[in-house]
């Protein structure tokens, strides 16, 4: 049972965009998901489960039992613009191995709906961040950089780690198209404006409305699930490490 | 041969509950399945061998060699009573890549014989215990909670780790319902007044009569076994590591 | 190609004994099957290369490229005895996994030529060792481990670490019989002593006359082998590391 | 998706030799087949994604998302020559098993495009290099040896680490023959002179005119790839570690 997944509903989709929201770096991807997802009212129809996530489960207040999973979620647009597959999650895989075998089965699925476009989102560590936040990007072509720089993104210079890079990299050895969004964050704790300036260039692109106003309310919602998971504290205690022992926090 | 199960008879069950009996902190939940065991004269009816089990055999007192190895008992009641399948081993696998497997090959075999819920014991590591240990508990749903509160438990908060969180979650996720018992223990040596706890709380959800007059022969059995295995000697030594290091040890 | 095997000739035997001789502690196996190779004249019939072998090749003297192997050899008796199957190789697998994928691989083969019976030889670890080596044995079963102990042997007392334990563990699995021969040694060399006694109980119980007068060549050529791999500097070298370190030099 | 192979054409090829060339001590492979690839206008014809390569993207410079890959290019001669497979990559597998596992493919697809010739290039770290460095082969037979010794190389001794190890003694396993070409350098960073050795010994024994005047470029580019993907640093850093922790840098 390497990498399970129940699929319990396959969406009809209209050349759907698959975004991916992670927890990372800052936690600016699972922020702007689980926000998406909320205020888009986005509906689960697969749950994954990997044999390279943790093996413990945690409780929530009322004895519960939850375990590492990761989720996706789609949304159907009436606008006629291009429906959204979103990718949640509050674990990324704890191997090398396994984040490959996951956005592998990820993308199979997202390709048999029609998927073509993919955008990954992330923190940049930043040692120091304005309170407006660069956005930067990297992208699977260049006709689809000049999209992201044109929502006011920088060129991203360097290494993408974890989902978020693979994601773009393995997407375009599929022949799909995408960028990535990585915004400035300190990086220690769950970021609201970081997240907040994803979603602004996120809505944007897809020229979708999405309400912020209770996005303080889904910051908190995503503290306390990565808090139960022990992520929250495991960010700070590993502060002083090495970048690339964390190098599934991107 | 990553997870290898040998079944020797396929048994006609009544609604069986999966009873989870794995090494781990104080033995709990270890000590209880081999009283089990013994006491219902349960029968067994799969061996389970997985190659993230240790690589090695430890002899008998008279030189028989056995292995690393988990199986699978059923318990078929008289009394118009749920059947129980009891899983035993002397160890649990050794990388969490290994553990998701082995609850994975358990969960398959089980609800092959009809089982729809699960109940996982463990210990629950604290610095002091008074003479009746708390039992803290976790279920996959609300109902099922309630009725492991009505059996005086507590609500557990924090992480379920090894075996006993694994099988909640994953038995979840296949809608499977169920409860993990945790009993507080000091945690370093079989617990047998822990076990007594854990079997007595058991005994009332399952409605069943166990004597545990015989339960100090059981727990040097599970002492001489563990031995043998160099399991108790561990735990000792590695007292003073990390929690997340003996991960597996519930 | 996780584990890959050659098969050049699939020979029709005759109630074959499988007989493991891979490095280990005392390098006992690795010299005792060689030798049995040699003086027998047994025959190549399976090479088996592992992805959990080392990722290097050694050169010979003259520039030849030598890989990390296992063999299967037979051998035709022509007294009416029962033939054998003998085990070879320059290295054990480095991971636990690897450990339990080859032995299942190696019994696959044996079970298929007939095979009921193994034994695995060893060098059992001690400070101090007398000119006659005492030989320890572990079994599958009491009627088994009588045998071994009419050998002259003692009964083994703790861990049967490595492919020597597996071997005897997952044999019983299989319901096939057999018994280790762990032969007392200093462990740090290949230990000529040692080799020269575990043949000597062999020939025993095989009822084999083996001619020893030319072992120390058999020796001479294990040493260069294994210095070629490295093997012999390792374990010298890591002499002071935890036993457990050194998991599979049994 | 353990290991992910995108062909694109099967090529018709004349008895075709694989020459591998992918990072290593020195970068002489890398360099060597870079070169061959941009002076014969090799056509790539396959491209190579394993699980066990690192799981980053890396961004060039006008923002595009580049992941770790091999790829196989081909080149066939129209002077009657033997055609060339060339292994080309920005990395070597991280672990042992996708060492082996990557070398098994390759040498799949190889051998169903007719190759029986194997040729691995690498660097042989040495604390001081004449300006023309020696040149040291090992093969995977006593003929080959000669055709190797007759380039003017000499005989290698010792260990063979990574790729180019393991292809010639996994090639040799399928009955393939092939050599080493391993030239003496510093090891640190990419080293033209040693490449430049490597490709006129090659071009040598391949009867084939490679101009070399634009090595300086090859480098130069080669640099920058790997400076993306963060190796040369790598190398300089990790330098004081022992060598068997950076056993894929052959």
């Amino acid at each position: 049972m390497v990498c399970t997944i129940e699929i319990s509903e396959k969406p009809k989709l209209n050349d759907p965009i698959l975004i991916e929201g992670l927890p990372g770096i800052g936690f600016v991807a699972n922020i702007a998901a689980l926000h998406l997802i909320s205020e888009l009212k986005a509906k689960r129809f697969a749950e994954i489960v990997s044999a390279s996530f943790q093996d413990f489960a945690v409780t929530t207040e009322k004895g519960g039992a939850r375990s590492p999973m990761n989720e996706l979620y789609y949304y159907q647009r009436d606008d006629g613009g291009r429906d959204l597959i979103i990718w949640y999650g509050n674990t990324q895989a704890l191997t090398t191995f396994g984040q490959y075998e996951l956005v592998g089965k990820v993308l199979d699925i997202a390709q048999e709906l029609g998927c073509r476009f993919v955008i990954s989102i992330g923190g940049f560590k930043k040692d120091e961040v304005q309170p407006v936040p660069a956005i930067y990007s990297a992208a699977t072509d260049q006709e689809t950089m000049k999209e992201a720089l044109n929502l006011g993104t920088k060129i991203m210079v360097g290494h993408v780690f974890g989902i978020a890079g693979l994601l773009i990299g393995l997407g375009k050895l599929r022949d799909m198209k995408g960028f990535a969004l990585l915004v400035e964050t300190l990086g220690m704790y769950p970021d609201a404006n970081a997240a907040r300036y994803a979603l602004t260039a996120l809505s944007k692109y897809l020229n979708l409305n999405v309400d912020l106003s209770k996005l303080d309310a889904t910051v908190e919602q995503t503290k306390k699930i990565l808090e139960s998971f022990g992520l929250i504290r495991n960010i700070a205690e590993e502060k002083k490490k090495e970048e690339q022992q964390m190098r599934w926090f991107i």
